[in-house]
């Protein structure tokens, strides 16, 4: 399941070991059935995996026991090197989110994660409100604004290691209690993780190096057989392998379940697949399992966008299930339109797994896989010769500033229409209402004139108010047909591009340590032909980041040319609609 | 020129003669050639004439130099009743716009006239902004709506008498400095004039009653010949005469002139009247002289609405001349309109006067007019039968309580209309920008993508986003296309309107005065004989009331309707323009 230490050994990294103690800070009961462990405040606790992901933190009590703890929850107090080699930053009461481990090959180059999420933003956007909907929770589009950007500055020129994301400010659970009203942190810090995207997979050596692409660029063996992902050449460049029909998925159908005697209930989702055609149902937390495993073993190399956000409170009102469905539909139409995930054993397990059995055995092997990480990287084989640093490193910035880019432009498109779907649904609707009933309330004066004969005028005057009430109807109603897909495509892709920095913080990574090769043959710490190897693989690791890039494109395109369709149809119809009203209100006017 | 003491001496009405006396509470400089009194704060000056209007009155200092004041920089001190009769109130320490004087025969059911305006919220409307545009001076109509209102309350089954407008808070020459910001008392307080309506005549009679109808409704002798009056029983009741063809004036063609050798130089603008074809020149000055003529001699009987409001400051700036030249015609189309004002003979000269020698003899003839003031009811002769007191009153009632009704329905569409132009030319295109610049950005992001053959979609989305930049365009002139129309027509009435409380109040009066017959015969202040002239009077009075309705409705009608399907028409051509615009840029997207 875990890439074993002996691993790690055997590719040759030098290691720092740490014993990490920690100071609880504020009481935390555990929830049953969670993993967690209940600490109190004062108590010091041994940390076992800082690497959890998610705010979270495995921790071990002085009775041995061990379990999850919110790092928000704990301050980590003192931190004893044992590496002999390379010195460690001896740190004193820092957050455990703050620290920053290093290993001899990975030095500052490395993403500095950390448990909090760099999206927070985000995630915030859809983690707050209680329908999920950013129309909603006008907090969200704000909190973009002000939520430190995690994109590193793009280099001309000169490229850097990528420096990880700036550090954030630090919140105390006082903090969130604060910001949220209520205490559901233990939530918002589980729904966070979901956007932490690949940091977990980069993460997932307990109490070592923050990985970084050493473990694959030096790795003694590379995985062959059938999990093989070839890079072809294609017209716009490398490319996937993509299959002959594109798998199609729909979700739908969400019924109620319920379990322990009726004590828990969920929402069941219905998914089928356009191969099998036959439905095999999903709870959330299913899709959210194979979120995981996804990020996990492509992450690396493919973003993996959140999920829907995961949400308690009131998350059987028929609205948020609607929404979410629609999401989780979004979701897994871009997963199938993937032919790496799309046709990955996991992604095929959910999507078609015969029985509770089947499912069941399933999920065990997937957990199992060990081609995760930086190690998917193993599995790709471009039919095309290797490219040099320079060309890596172009490629690399490049999309390094498209995506930045194209983040900046969806966030103005969100942010734009939000404030659009307020006017739209608020204040003008309003406008037009008060306009009608100001016809209507003139029309009736009119009709108490007592002078003959201008019923003529009264009805046509009455009727053009209804007009304007309609039309106020019109208003408020017309963007849930129109703006609203513009606003979910670009949230999607808000999502998607939410995992380029640390993608592309890998292969900055990996173009580093190809850098450093000579220096690093010189002191001996790695061979010639480990040189060699390691461009060999900053190349394969290129052709597949294009292979992503030029998938992302083609999704792109389509994607925005369907919905500005859609956008502009719905918005002809709607000024057409309007126009039409307005031309019968005219004709029961008399001309003069 | 005036109504001399003799007429009314003559007219057997007793009076109360007072002296007022008052204080000056500021100084006061006098313009030069306006016939201005300066003085000083502290000193005593008698008023010489406190129904001048407009914030003025005549007063005389103790060099017994005579000049206007400023009411609101006086208090008036002491009132001295020479009259034996009956009581005066003695009050102390008033200000004058606060005065009301009482005869034998208008105890407390006169319109209590003040120098300020009932309609101050109307006069605000034009005359605090720049432009003289409500839709550049939301005060305008903010204003409205914590204004007194002048409207008596409407009493159902026990008819009251007039009480005349509420009490007004008295706004000290301070107060106008702090709410304009700028010393332009002057200005507005003559500004202010032009609302004031009817009230100059009925309050022409310096030092007297407030008048009330009691001068023609005892009067000895009725004007006969030439000024006759006809009133028919038309198909919808009491009509006016009405010319076989209508009169018509176009005012066009502003020209700057100058006198003094280019010191003043003044807009003269062509008046050509349909009937002579032959353009006459005329200054906005000459124009407020007709519309003084037209108050002072058809006001008691026939509303006669302001003209747009007098500037000073900007005045020849382009837009306001248009602006001007607009309202000027608007205000033009109404006088020619009405059959008792376009055939009156103040009314032709001002529209075919011959040369510069027939117009200042017309004018002095104008000016030396006698049968002004309610005298104009004694021209009027209806062709039917007398109506009971009843019957008077009922449509006294009715119609004050449909003008009211009127005046709110107005309001509130001159409300409503002035948001809805704020919104329509502030946020919601800067809205349309923003949406038009989000679409072109995101569009130039793409561009930059280095991804081959997208140049279809990223050409589209440029012309969709400029779409939306002219959609925002369409929106911001759209109102001055057709809102514009909607409010100058219901400021044009809302004008009107104002001008009822002041006439239904004069009827209001004569039908009390009526109802004393008795008491009056007993007491043998009257005759029985002019019991019964009374009676005959008030009829002919509702009569006129009732004939100026139906010209009132007829025209009403025809103007919402007509303003009514020319805002249509252009709401149509708007919503129908966007469809089209948003058709085109929809079909540059290629279909997928």
């Amino acid at each position: 399941m875990w890439v074993t230490v002996r691993d790690l050994v055997g590719s040759c990294i030098k290691l720092n070991w740490v014993t990490l103690w920690a100071q609880v800070l504020y009481d935390f009961t555990a929830e049953p059935g969670n993993n967690e462990l209940s600490v109190k405040e004062g108590e010091t606790i041994t940390i076992t995996n800082q690497s959890i992901g998610g705010g979270w933190v495995e921790a071990q009590n002085s009775r041995g026991e061990v379990g999850l703890v919110p790092e928000d929850y704990i301050e980590v107090s003192y931190i004893v090197s044992v590496d002999v080699k390379t010195p460690t930053p001896s740190l004193g009461n820092v957050a455990a989110s703050d620290l920053s481990f290093f290993d001899a090959y990975a030095p500052a180059s490395t993403p500095a994660t950390n448990g909090n999420d760099p999206w927070s933003a985000w995630n915030a956007d859809s983690s707050g409100g209680s329908t999920n909907n950013w129309a909603s929770n006008p907090e969200g589009t704000q909190t973009g604004k002000s939520a430190p950007d995690p994109w590193p500055p793009v280099s001309h020129g000169h490229p850097q290691a990528y420096q990880g994301p700036g550090k954030k400010t630090k919140k105390t659970p006082r903090d969130s209690f604060r910001n949220h009203g209520c205490p559901i942190i233990r939530t918002l810090q589980r729904g966070g993780s979901h956007a932490t995207s690949m940091k977990i997979s980069l993460n997932k050596f307990p109490g070592f190096s923050k990985s970084g692409p050493e473990l694959y660029l030096l790795c003694k063996q590379l995985v062959k057989g059938k999990d093989r992902l070839p890079i072809y050449m294609g017209e716009v460049g490398p490319v996937w392998s993509y299959p002959e029909t594109q798998l199609d998925c729909v979700v739908a159908d969400p019924k109620k379940g319920s379990k322990m005697y009726g004590l828990k209930s969920y929402i069941e989702y219905q998914v089928t697949p356009s191969t099998t055609n036959r439905p095999v149902n999903h709870r959330y937390k299913h899709f959210d399992w194979l979120y995981e495993r996804l990020l996990e073993k492509f992450g690396s190399a493919i973003p993996i966008p959140s999920l829907p956000d995961k949400q308690v409170t009131g998350r059987f009102e028929e609205e948020f299930i609607k929404m979410r469905m629609e999401r989780l539909q979004g979701w897994m139409t871009r997963m199938c339109r993937h032919p790496v995930i799309s046709s990955s054993e996991v992604f095929q397990l959910f999507v078609t797994y015969k029985d509770e059995k089947d499912w069941k055995m399933g999920k065990r092997k997937a957990e199992k896989d060990e081609t995760v990480g930086v190690m998917v990287f193993s599995t790709m084989e471009p039919e095309a010769p290797d490219l040099d640093l320079i060309e890596v490193e172009q490629k690399c910035e490049q999309f390094s500033r498209f995506t930045k880019s194209m983040d900046d432009g969806v966030k103005e498109i969100l942010t734009v229409g939000h404030e659009h779907w307020k006017r739209c649904t608020g204040p003008l609707p309003k406008e037009y209402q008060r306009i009608g009933k100001a016809f209507q309330n003139l029309s009736s004066v009119f009709t108490s004139s007592g002078y003959q004969g201008e019923s003529a005028l009264t009805d046509a005057m009455t009727a053009a108010g209804k007009t304007y009430e309609e039309i106020a109807q019109l208003v408020a109603e017309q963007p849930r047909k129109d703006l609203h897909h513009v606003m979910e495509t670009n949230n999607e892709y808000k999502g998607l591009l939410g995992c380029f920095p640390d993608t592309i913080g890998v292969h900055k990574a990996a173009i580093d340590k190809v850098k450093e090769g000579d220096k690093l043959v010189a002191a001996s710490k790695i061979t010639q032909q480990d040189k060699v190897t390691m461009a060999k693989r900053a190349s394969t690791m290129s052709y597949a980041l294009q292979a992503e890039m030029n998938h992302f494109h083609s999704n792109r395109i389509y994607d925005y040319n369907r919905v500005m369709q859609l956008y502009l149809e719905e918005q002809v119809k709607f000024y057409e609609t309007i126009a039409e009203k307005l031309r019968q209100a005219h004709s029961q006017f008399t001309t003069m």
